[in-house]
């Protein structure tokens, strides 16, 4: 069997999310329809990261078991000319048998986008969370140091019954304002069910001077759910890369 | 009566346009609903430009008489807390009597969008015509300069049973490519039905060299429309701005 693995893009908010569920719209569904349409075969298409409903994707990863002849590259065109156009394939080559797009990955870059002007343009509407509070940026890279490094981020994360191991590395957590557009990046080995969100949620909490920066810390070194900010919204997180070779 | 002048932003893509129709999602019928749940009062609004179904703008402009004592200002955060995400009031402000947002506009600028890259990025699927051609963007800005002045454009516009001067001025007319994304500004005191839309369709075949770049001037010179090229999509458009000052 051939082994072939995509890059693709896509905007989540008409979407449930990347994994499968019966009656919904979903992009590993829909990825999965457009694959029959093209090969006649029903195949399981796996994803890096299996991001939640309203998230989006500048570059996910999949990876597909097929017998198909097509030339790997084809698949790009091929399977855009059936996919909705909010998902669009941007790469696809022929990889060993033992690549698995979320097993091999080492991993991921998030980026999550939040406003605070006087209104919300039209056009991000579905793309930043719309928070228009005056935000101390000092205050919130101070606590931004503490994500840094290898921890127990179970603090910052949502009950998930399948996660045992909450231990993971954040390589960096970058801050960036253009006017009043804030983008907060995070590159990680692997992210635990809902960090990013419950993060920036904190973090947000921090440049309004709700919480003090120390707080990151004590949540990583008590484990206190209760002392995080709020889960922000889906809508403003995108998967931006996954990472194939060593982090760090 | 007050003279209340907005400002508005929308996405146009979920729109019949700006015009109120029965049965129908308008810009228009979304912002008299808007101010009827605010001033309780039916209220005409005047649009300076009726754009078509899924053409964005910017900076729309509208106006509206009122015996509301809400302070023009307050109009902004008050109609914005009850229209849909993707219309915007961005400005609001009392204008004397005489003002009328069609009318007393001295011009208009659009913008349309062409994008010719491998693929369609999924977040400007609605913004851009996807023309994957190579382009020959100097035939295109020779053809261009024909368009440049006051000309009879009735080749280059859709028939309009109510247009009986088909005599408009174009300040400018400017291409701007950025990687593979192409834009087209047009300024110009006023615009035919269809006009932008079709001059850009004819820019196009230039620029693929189907047509010459004499065309344009021989559609200014015969209002032959047969010439000129197709109707672009509607949702690369842009009303970028309207001008109350006078333009040349």
């Amino acid at each position: 069997m051939r082994n072939i693995k995509l890059v693709i893009q896509y905007d989540g908010t008409n979407y449930s999310g990347w994994q499968i569920q019966p009656n919904r719209r979903t992009i590993q569904g829909s990825l999965e329809d457009a694959l029959l349409k093209i090969t006649k075969i029903q195949t399981r298409v796996i994803g890096a990261g299996r991001t939640d409903a309203k998230v989006h994707a500048l570059a996910q990863v999949a990876n597909f078991k097929t017998e198909s002849a097509i030339p790997a590259e084809k698949f790009v065109s091929a399977l855009n000319s059936v996919l909705p156009p909010d998902i669009r394939v941007i790469e696809a080559s022929e990889e060993d048998e033992n690549f698995h797009a979320r097993f091999s990955a080492r991993g991921k870059i998030y980026r999550y986008y939040v406003y605070s002007g006087k209104y919300l343009n039209v056009f991000w509407r579905n793309y930043v969370y719309y928070y228009p509070y005056p935000l101390d940026l000092d205050l919130m890279l101070e606590a931004a140091k503490f994500l840094e490094g290898t921890h127990d981020f179970r603090g910052l994360a949502a009950a998930n019954s399948s996660t045992k191991n909450f231990i993971r590395t954040l390589k960096s957590v970058e801050l960036k304002k253009e006017g009043e557009k804030l983008s907060l990046q995070f590159i990680g080995n692997g992210f635990l069910y809902n960090m990013v969100r419950i993060t920036v949620g904190t973090l947000l909490e921090i440049g309004r001077k709700k919480i003090k920066p120390t707080v990151i810390k004590e949540i990583i070194e008590t484990g206190n759910r209760s002392l995080a900010g709020p889960t922000v919204p889906a809508h403003g997180l995108f998967l931006v890369k996954v990472l194939y070779d060593d982090l760090l």
